[in-house]
């Protein structure tokens, strides 16, 4: 049993974040930054399961979406029968293991049923397991360079595509990726850096109150979880279908030159390299109007969530310390 | 044949660390920092030589709990006998060895009943013999930090999930931790040091008279430990009955609102990065409370236990030598 | 479904270099320098997705053209059968995963094949998929040396010859190469960078203007893949003809003294180890003359090629930056 | 054919520290330091020659002692049986590989007889082998820390517990750890220091006439090692027969109060880690007692063997030389 | 299709070189230094590609020569059917890849064979094939020594012995060794740089007409092999004429006293280590003298190949750059 | 055919060396300290020619002498048939490849036995192959330190006791231990320099008569091997006769008392560590005295060897050099 997440006191943007991607998955996950011991993990898995089940193809190893797209398996499936069957599944969050190789990532050939079936047959890996899921990766800064590449490459493209050992496979591969990462222990190169859509920073409480709230909810969930679960029951459905709503609502949230000039005004003020800045502001501002229910996007959508968009883009001069650029990126988003 | 429990001279403090992990092993460990030759791994093995045998599951792998959680192999028995049977355990020490890989600990598809009966079946690691039992890691800094994460993930989840290999099992993995280190061999992260429970440390004594009474102790028992053993035992005896009856009266002490607020305003006047301290320190203290027999947790029981809550917790300032943070920690525990 | 190519906005050097080893892969691939999020792996996916289908020997592993050079396979089936059946494939971009070995790169003996059937096979690698087509290598200055040694003596010999593990086999192997690189993370060998015939230089684009096109198009595509490839259909027929055209008259182009005389004046004033700038100065010169519909190469067609086939090619001298070394040649270029 | 141990020239104290461990192998074994050609090897291996063959279970791997500690085989056979047969075997000097894996030194799955017969066996390992024998380590500070951990844990419990792919097996491990290093190649860890019961230091000779000596039995036993033998019988005879009878004697030796109080009184004189140098110091004078045919421990038995006790358990201040310590220790020694 | 060796422009040092290697085998290889992009791989495979095909054993394994030395192979058959049948084979350039292994260079058992057939038999490697023919070696520098050190054992003993697995296995392995390398990227071991016979230097041309001829060469070539083939036929069928002959007459030219003492007049002057440079003078004169068809070694012959005999064997001292060296070698030459 | 050992010019400090060790094995083999290119190598060779075959049990995989001692295997022989059969074989030089793993010099389970008959067989390793063999290493101070321990551990044991994988063989491993070394490429350990029974110098010869002679020697061989060989046939007979002599006469010289001293005098006013430098001085004056013909050892014989035996084991002063030090041993030896 999970703690419930409208139970989690404050971290407000790290919910937001969560949110964000699970509205508009092509927004590219999110990188939680900060000190150990502030729920971000506990946060990861209290939203996957407070989402509704999705729909799958019945049987497939791949959670393939019964609209598509489909994995080989799938496609085999359709070409035979016409028509698949559908069943119902709980999101899962999906833990990358330190030390994973290429081979449990991508996946690979089944040897046991080649020796036993002499036929050749895929095994999931790690991103078949994570496809429509979360994959949550605790101190990505800890993770091999090529490891992260992987994931990063197979999450922008949405789709593994594995050509090994007499086998060719390719299956759906599109999951909401989170990182976290305490700074204090090593750096992730920029190039990782930018391809996570969100940024967001973590911090302990300070306030006695909070702090002692925290106490006291921990408790009582750890004594007896089953009537906790029920007090934050209302709570918990209310933010469930706000969810679905902003995901239903999310295409028809038109697009318009104000906000596309906006986006840019911004990102031409600040030394960034590349493009990618660009896209994401857009994709989450939509998605935050979605949340709150709007049909268009405004300029205060942008602002609120520019930080998140940026903080992890921003070029730091050697000895500048990373709050010095918020500044900064807080007094353009002031004046513009 | 074990050296008892309560023939160890002095060492109160580890003592009684490794004793409020057993009365409630929510706490999460104990990290005992110090000096080679300190009787650290005898007092644990003595300790769980002390404590009665435990129900278990009959035949299974795992030390299943007869009233649960239970391992997918239990679960599978449940759902086809309709019941299971009991059998008695004694609890043991399961030592961690150095180098030890992911495999080991985790568990992994047993490749031998694969060959020969062609099913796949789950070969089970070190986290499956610890489960309900201490599993005890000699000098813990010299472990390898992935090695160190698993453990602690699993021991703070109580849950060992394992989907590689085309095995999918669940087994609980509920332990005692109980670390060692020498921190004159090199220090261990702060993100690990926070997710052990408590932090003891241990010195040679130096008072003559305490050292010819260990000495004459050890003597004794090696020449003839039978013996030694009987002279101990109603010592022994008096303490597993006042454990025992401190576990059954855990739930019922009652958490009010001037604990919950008492150890807030302790962690509020240190800087600790996080939450964990707070519920440690309270999970401490119930069981300190209980140990001693009482219904309700009063601010002696979180004064007693807040210095193994906090001590590794403290962040340390260059060149700080450990024992002023202790000086300050205790300042502030007079203080309040 | 891949971004069209002509919808990439700007970055018209990148888009060339590419274009030109497409008409004559003789060149020896393109090596592409810049800032992440610069659309690089998009454009090599994108011009792949443009180009029509090609003629390959029908059922062969190894993409060989019908009218040769032939794989091993190929040899021994027209031996039997006297000729050979032809299909229509799509090109491909084939990824050089980071940590790759030189098995996969090269190829291997099939173990499953032998145990089964008793005989020896060849189990194509990277270079047998990547016949014909891009291969494609992200981050080539973090790959390992001999990795890339082994593409590059592969890339420009043209054939893979497999003496191992008691195989003998030949199969072409004769792909455009394109390597990216960010010189921050590291610099290539002088020998590995001469090896690599082009080489350009990309940038995000800092007009406003421009980077909102960029945005727009990116959004729209996103939102409904379909009408944007629609919308972009004739500007891609334009081009892919344009290319065709280029391809069917390179070898109609003469090579006079002239040309051959003032390419030999440019590299003569640079300090250069080798002639292997020349030939593939002359190269694209002749390649993009075609590509521009002409008969003969003029000084302007060498001029304009000069650029991306020294600009990697040049000493630098410690602390000296790559922009001087590219000014000094733009001084050459002019005053030639 | 190896040289008399009686024949070794010279070398008291290292043939002292031998004949303690065999009279009683609690004391934990001896580290022997000195510089190359000084007949450590040769020492070790002549006393095991010297000494009588032991009783041990017949046909059993590990050596089991007719009166147990048991096996697992053992006692499956005794379960069987209701009794075992006796054989006789000599002492061995078992020699542990530099280079040596865990698995060879606990043992491992047989998996020949695995594949052949269908059921696990274990594999004994080198714990096995030098069971009730002695385990020679040459350079020990050369060797990996987690085999000399692995190696000293399993001296001290005098016992071998393996749990890994599906075996489990129990025997005893108990033998006479003799270690060497030169200090010149590398220190060991106070940690393992420590853990080695006694410490001697060797020289090489520089009286002239002693060197002759030595040269001159070493010629004579090269070129005749059958005469040089017999000529030796008697010494050898008379020192087996000491050792017999100390063996025998050793328990009946009475541990008073004063014996205890003195040997307190020496190590809360030193800064010593740990209480494990009480322990040992005591125990070695017990058998020092018995070798001397004496009843009780005296002072001077005491004072005998302190130096091969605490040598190696000072603190050494940086840049303070071995052999300040030693002079402190005598010091003490004398003056109490 | 490859370059014609005649067409090759300049680079008139290497050229003789490889020629001289061709002539006399004995000499024991050249050591290529230079730039990249110098044609050194070319001239090798031209070379290669110009010599008349070979008599070899039909169907031997390791190329051996009618008039042996033979293989193990062909002892067995020729002590089976008293003689041998013989077939033409070219010779080949057998490269040797960065990274390879002991059991590719040596050869090894052949596992399928043995699995499949129940007996053991050699797996030719590297040495095997390269038996008769050009073993080239790119960035010879880059490679682990102890491959190098093999190779060169070979290349001095001409046979390959194997004793292993079980496998007992002898074969000739005379080739003629060829490596390069590019001094910036790293030096050789003296020890290695000795063995190989010689040592020539190449650089890219700075003429430009030279260069212009290059140019026009290559594209020519790479626009119209066959007919570039027949334009340079004669020059190359002259060529090979010459060394034929010269191959022929070798052993029939004389050496007299006053060649050997003209050859360790200029060693003397020299601070060489060891003997080699002497012997190889000798025969590197005696295979100039043989190409140009002479019957006696002249001091110009032996001047003529001094510098390639000795460029490597050079004493350099701290910072001396090689070409002051050769500066003293070539004052020297002059004035003997 | 190798280059005769009588016809290397000059190098009479190594020949000695080899030919004393071929006298007496027990000295202990010699490390060559020189040089490249300075026939370290062919002399070893040329040596193990010149000797005549040696008598060994039929078909002995470990060439066991009949006289003993015997390997399991003709133990088990002789136990079966009572007798055992003679062969005659030539003694060879054995290599040592650098990068060996400690299974090859071993010896290790025969897989390929065990798979196709069920039964454990030793398959023998390099120290099998090396018995009453030379074993040559080159460049020594390159191989890894636990592989030369186990070779300088065999070679002073005389037996290969193998102990692992089940299976349970001893075989003897007595050989002729000859390694050479560059002091300019790396150190080797004064434990390992240690054991090295003698140690010689070899240089390049500077005066020129002697270096026209070699180069003359070596071109005539080179050129006519058989005929080459004829002609110093007669000086071989000479020198292997004597050496022949030498080794039956070596028991019957007498040690007496001043030769004892006459090498403790000399030892002792050195500062060595360890004894084996007197028995190696004494053993190798011994085979020196049998060389010459004589009966007894006088001071001669020992001044004669003493700098083989001594040079090595030297304490060289940081900075100094070692021919300060052979100046220290001469004028000791002088003034004795």
């Amino acid at each position: 049993m999970i703690f419930p997440f409208t139970a989690i006191v404050d971290q407000d943007e790290m919910k937001l974040a969560l949110i964000l991607n699970v509205i508009d998955p092509n927004i590219g996950g999110v990188l939680i930054m900060g000190e150990k011991g502030t729920a971000k993990s506990t946060a990861v898995r209290a939203l996957a399961d407070l989402l509704p089940e999705i729909d799958v193809v019945k049987g497939c190893r791949f959670n393939c979406a019964p609209e598509g797209p489909f994995c080989s398996d799938c496609i085999e499936k359709l070409n035979k029968n016409g028509s698949i069957e559908i069943e119902k599944k709980k999101m899962r969050v999906v833990e990358l293991p330190l030390g994973v190789t290429e081979d449990r990532v991508v996946g690979t050939l089944d040897i046991e049923y080649a020796i036993k079936k002499g036929e050749k047959r895929f095994e999931p890996g790690i991103l078949a397991e994570a496809n429509r899921n979360f994959l949550y990766i605790d101190e990505v800064n800890l993770l091999e360079d090529h490891i992260v590449d992987l994931l990063l490459d197979s999450a922008a493209m949405g789709v593994n595509t594995v050509e090994r050992e007499g086998i060719s496979f390719i299956h759906p591969a599109k999951f909401i990726l989170v990182g976290t990462m305490n700074p204090e222990e090593g750096e992730l190169r920029p190039q990782l850096l930018d391809r996570f859509g969100l940024c967001v920073q973590v911090n302990s409480l300070t306030d006695k109150n909070l702090r002692i709230e925290v106490l006291k909810r921990k408790a009582e969930f750890d004594d007896n979880p089953e009537e906790f679960f029920k007090k934050w029951d209302s709570e918990q459905q209310i933010l469930v279908r706000k969810i679905i709503k902003a995901k239903e609502n999310l295409k028809n949230i038109k697009i318009d030159d104000s906000a596309l000039s906006f986006v840019v005004d911004i990102t031409c003020q600040l030394n960034l390299d590349g493009h990618r800045a660009d896209i994401v502001m857009l994709k989450a501002a939509r998605a935050f109007a979605a949340f709150n229910g709007k049909n268009g996007i405004t300029q205060e959508d942008i602002k609120a969530v520019a930080p998140f968009t940026l903080r992890h883009r921003l070029k730091r001069l050697p000895f500048e310390d990373i709050s010095q650029e918020v500044d900064k990126l807080n007094a353009i988003l002031e004046t513009i």
